[in-house]
């Protein structure tokens, strides 16, 4: 596959955002995991999302007519597929795309990712996997010739470019710095509070809040990571003692089965009787897709941004590709 | 999403298919059902799609390369959605494309339509939805930002872009009013007939045959919208009555199931005993696919046209996306 | 569907292998089989493959951007898939893709594929299509107004443009003329080594080894078609005899379930114990996917060509294409 530079005029301005860095040190072979993400990576990557914005607001493209993007799902999951394509075809791009890779071929089911990936080397430019095993996206960059991107590994695994949207729709309302997070819902379920978690501990003086029913709070290896790098947190149960007290409101997926065995998770939801409580220029935040635990009389709400981040989503991802595109 | 509005240069010469109407009364924003369809609209379709089959018969393409268009079907159908998506890449834009969107998230079987239409709404410029329920597209263009489409809803639903193709047929080969038409088949069945019966009312003395068992005939709601329109139908239950009178031979799918409950069904097929006692200039059309009721000894006829009906869907949809995607 | 001519300026230089025929002799309508190649249409196919390989290398592409190509396959195989859409996308071109084929249309399970692709040709300009019967692509090639290649057809069927980047691959290395090929595996299954084999027949001095216990080895139509063709080759149940004497060491698929019941077939297997009696110049292929056959230990030999092989099936592919939409 030929790797030529793509130009990138469009963020020039942006230039200020880089630290000072030189640009070497912030190259992005593979997303695997949130970590990984420096500041200034953050930084750079939150900059350029910011141009795409523009981009798309006034209808342009990027001059990525010859890359192609290869899809690698497997498992169906059209939220996020249909986010990076769109991205991708909003750079002018090419997409390949399956959401059934265990049928990556006739003949042999549940093929080694490696050969897989391998294989598809050849073919794209960029690879996006979502696979079922904790460490498939690790094994996918080990061997892949052309950058790879984690879009969700595993049960208890990563998401981290959900992580970034997240990040990046909290950052276009203010600084990040000093933030106060609440994390709500089933915490030992979903990869989504894991993943930006890490990159919390990143900023100053933030401050977390895990809301759960005990039985299904944060599990410790994200408490400990906190820990280590100096992170404010604290272990909740009660909604009502947190919820007027940070900036964000992150609420999650409830399994509207457990609700049905355990009524006391209906004490987490946000309807429009906790609105009142919040404060006036906090943020509600949910990565979507929603079940008994965000009312839809929250939509009318001016805090909730819960459509906005999706739509950050697109630019967020459109800036990733870039970064990785161009190298 | 960007909405600015695409030169569509090549129209000019159908200027006066606009019947002096001013563009503002001819805006459409959603197409839901073929009722919406007022005869001014119908006629700029019509002529736009004329300059569809130019276009693409000298190999060109318009200037949608910014342009993104989803398919979100909630079952598939290869046919409904290549039809929909050669009409995108024939005007140079994009697809987002899924065929099992009650699997739009990995984790919440079975989201709300509306959720996934406002994300969907944040990374395309029109949408096209196919849903198992009968207000599932109406539900759509509700939450929507961008242009919706409904490509066939539920089982006694509509499927408008079928209607309006059918009727382009006719309208290519000849003049609309005074229109007589035999609708064959399990009438009480299928979605194309009512759509396309809807349309129908809105021309000068169109005469319309219901041809079908007894305890199949068309339901009685088009039947009283006939009535109020002051549309002449017949109810027959022997085709041989009508086949030779009218001058399109209308052929609806008939399960080869049912015919073997009720051998009845038979006498409804078309096939080479039939085509001697059609009128000369007839036309055969049928929306695809067919089982029994329509023999391949019929598609060497001349007035088959039920091939060209499907080619014809392409420059109708490119229209409708042009007329969607222009305001 | 317009076809207009497509220039091809590019591969001026390869004029040479055109073996002085007349364009006219050379013209390729449908791709159902390997036997219908031709040497000089291999030579055509090669050194335009080698064109392709350049472009691809140096970030090009060609002027496509009109043309769409239709996937129709009835099972998914996203390996095979893969490799056609980027293909195409490296051309400039557009897709159409579906691995449901069999739900072309939502009302009726099963519909005949001529009628499917008589509607597809009015949508795109060359349709690949597998198919689950073992004259599925013919059927289609005579009602397609279109070109149609085959993908792959039933289970003893072919898959022609597998042989065909199995032997662009040896091409690439060494001269086609006295060659000796070992097939390994269950010959008795699988099409590829089938197709191969009679593409081999077309070049001079061959010899072929079909390595495998008797009971699993190569159909006598095969033998017989060698026979007639007056090409060289034995039948062998000794993969010691045969490895260290010659040029290509084609391995394939063997089921895993099938080793537990007959563990001989471990006898087959290429492993790093088998490498040291290989010719120093040995070509190592591999249709791919594998399970047991072939052991992860021999990647790393510089003789294992199987990765190259999938990507030379981008530019065969891309080659193909041109050759089909040319006309």
């Amino acid at each position: 596959m030929n790797h030529t530079v793509t130009a990138f005029d469009g963020l020039a301005e942006q230039k200020d955002l880089h630290f000072g860095l030189e640009p070497a040190a912030m190259k992005l072979r593979h997303v695997v995991e949130s970590q990984q993400f420096t500041l200034p990576l953050l930084m750079e990557l939150f900059g350029r999302s910011r141009g795409m914005e523009r981009i798309v607001a006034r209808g342009g493209s990027l001059d990525y007519q010859q890359r192609i993007m290869a899809m690698l799902f497997y498992a169906p999951s059209t939220r996020t597929r249909f986010s990076f394509e769109a991205a991708m075809h909003r750079l002018g791009g090419r997409v390949l795309s399956t959401e059934q890779a265990h049928a990556f071929s006739s003949e042999v089911e549940g093929e080694q990712v490696e050969d897989s990936i391998r294989i598809i080397s050849g073919y794209a430019d960029v690879i996006v996997i979502r696979h079922h095993e904790e460490d498939g996206a690790r094994r996918a960059a080990t061997v892949s010739a052309v950058p790879v991107i984690n879009a969700g590994d595993g049960k208890g695994g990563q998401h981290p470019t959900q992580a970034l949207l997240d990040l990046y729709t909290i950052y276009r309302m203010r600084p990040l710095d000093g933030l106060s997070v609440a994390f709500i819902g089933e915490l030992d379920q979903g990869r989504t509070v894991r993943s930006l978690a890490y990159l919390l501990a990143k900023f100053e003086r933030i401050r977390i809040f895990f809301v759960s029913p005990p039985e299904m709070q944060m599990k410790p290896d994200i408490l400990d990571y906190l820990d280590r790098h100096n992170v404010r947190y604290e272990v909740e149960s009660d909604l009502n003692r947190v919820v007027g007290e940070v900036d964000v409101v992150y609420q999650t997926r409830i399994h509207p089965a457990r609700v049905a065995n355990q009524p006391i998770l209906r004490n987490y939801a946000i309807d429009s009787s906790v609105l009142p409580r919040m404060k006036p220029d906090a943020m509600i935040l949910h990565p979507l897709p929603r079940t008994v635990e965000l009312d839809k009389t929250v939509d009318s709400d001016p805090r909730a941004l819960y459509f906005r981040q999706a739509t950050n989503g697109l630019y967020v991802r459109m800036a990733l590709l870039t970064m990785l595109l161009e190298q």
